[in-house]
């Protein structure tokens, strides 16, 4: 009886022998889901903080072992993949990579590429292997219980080779993205972060302090962002997002997000200096290229 | 046979004889819809500029008759009701008043009402009265085709008593958006002014200025902004909305969008410093000061 592979016309062999995943959220738990749906890993090992969540990630048949013990998660495998919050992810290395199979491919999926691979390489063995990615998907929910195989369908993943990603762990890590679903391409570490401050850390830093600025913020006795309609929800709605994931995207992404945030200045002070003027054709004229921008969003 | 009500107890009389409705779209064709499934106009009258959606109101029962005459439309007019563009509203009411009926009843849904009360009540007959109101809903959608019966159920409604709104023209607008589902309320122009600068006309020159300075910015050959998620999507999402309206929202509340734009400025400061200088706590604080104010947005 042949098998039906949802992607890809030929089914693919296996690709490593055992998966384990750092941090079983949405990231980390929708990819498992996946890699087991898809016969590209015998076996997914979970490593968590959190009893509670990992119960959730064995129940649902995420991961088929898990555990709180690095040493314990890092025995047999040969794919490690990193979705704990990026600045904990050398802590997480080092604890696991004596105990890890010498030949053991690393790969990660923060949302900063550069720091990532800087902080990464000097922690592997000399065969070890180490694979930047980054799978642009996301909600403002989490934990195990947030995992779903469909997060990656039509979705961008950006793996981004650097000094020690040998072919074949760029070949192997890359077909396990593919079968998501996602839209897999690959660029330099740098081109990532700097793509990125601008298409996801700027939206961010603005949502949040947008909705920070307007915190309490009264008029006449009345809560001022209570009489905000849809478009002040939508403006907003990613500053409910994880403070612990986004101090660290920021905190090794700086640079790039200063940059993008100087960017963003220069256009809203000619905005804002438009609207004091009542300068019509100038206000029109940034009016109508945000508004171009927006209709050429997929 | 009884009539089933769908908003309050007993049936109410009607309000109006004839309603003109100046613009058709969204909100005005929208509120004609309920005012005569409630029974609360005798008639309703559409004034507009462009055949084409007069003829989709026509088609869809919105108006029972439709001009591009305001002349025409003004004639036994007991109720005019100004969805057009704010700054247009003047030159609108100017060209009706002549031939409007002694005692009609002016009022507008304009998103700025201190403008529109300050330029409009010189306009009025001395036996006419106006009453400003803001219906704080919208859509990215616009026109005839769009108007929908459930757009202002739950939604607020600001109604902003000046000097020439009477007691009965007051009590009759009051109740004719009751019938609409929506919460009704009043404050006067210049608080609504203030409160709608920040929830409102705020987020939507961020939105503007974010897809405004993304427009076109590449990097390494690639479009930054088609690696967004659904981050950039939200955020920017009602920088597609329509510039004719935004640009007299601007225009003429000018200065306290203004000030809300230093509000915004001061925080946005405050946390570009802190990721700046990767203080953790500082950047913390702001960041948990949005997520506490998002998740309390209803």
């Amino acid at each position: 009886m042949p098998l039906v592979w949802r992607f890809g016309v030929t089914p693919m062999a296996m690709l490593f022998k055992q998966m384990t995943v750092c941090g079983v959220g949405l990231i980390g738990g929708s990819l498992a889901l996946i890699a087991k749906r898809e016969r590209l890993v015998g076996r997914v090992v979970g490593l968590g903080r959190t009893q509670a969540n990992l119960d959730v990630a064995l129940q649902r048949g995420i991961v088929d072992d898990e555990t709180r013990d690095p040493v314990a998660a890092a025995r047999g495998a040969d794919l490690v993949v990193l979705a704990v919050p990026v600045r904990t992810m050398p802590e997480t290395l080092a604890a696991m990579k004596p105990h890890l199979p010498p030949e053991a491919v690393i790969t990660d999926v923060g949302s900063v590429k550069g720091w990532v691979v800087g902080a990464l390489e000097p922690l592997l063995g000399p065969r070890m292997a180490l694979v930047g990615v980054h799978p642009v998907a996301g909600k403002e929910t989490t934990g195990a219980g947030a995992a779903d195989e469909s997060l990656f369908i039509g979705r961008r993943t950006i793996i981004t080779p650097s000094a020690r990603s040998t072919p074949d762990a760029l070949d192997r890590v890359e077909r396990l993205w593919e079968a998501t679903g996602s839209r897999v391409e690959r660029m330099t570490p740098g081109e990532h972060d700097e793509i990125l401050a601008r298409a996801s850390h700027l939206p961010q830093v603005i949502a949040s302090a947008l909705a920070a600025a307007l915190d309490g913020e009264r008029v006449g006795g009345r809560e001022a962002a209570g009489y905000g309609a849809g478009g002040l929800r939508d403006t907003t709605r990613i500053a409910a997002s994880s403070a612990e994931m986004w101090r660290d995207i920021v905190l090794t992404n700086r640079d790039a997000i200063i940059d993008a945030l100087a960017l963003f200045r220069g256009t809203l002070a000619e905005f804002e200096r438009a609207i004091g003027a009542g300068d019509v054709a100038r206000f029109e004229e940034i009016f109508n290229r945000g508004r171009a921008m927006r209709e050429g969003l997929k």
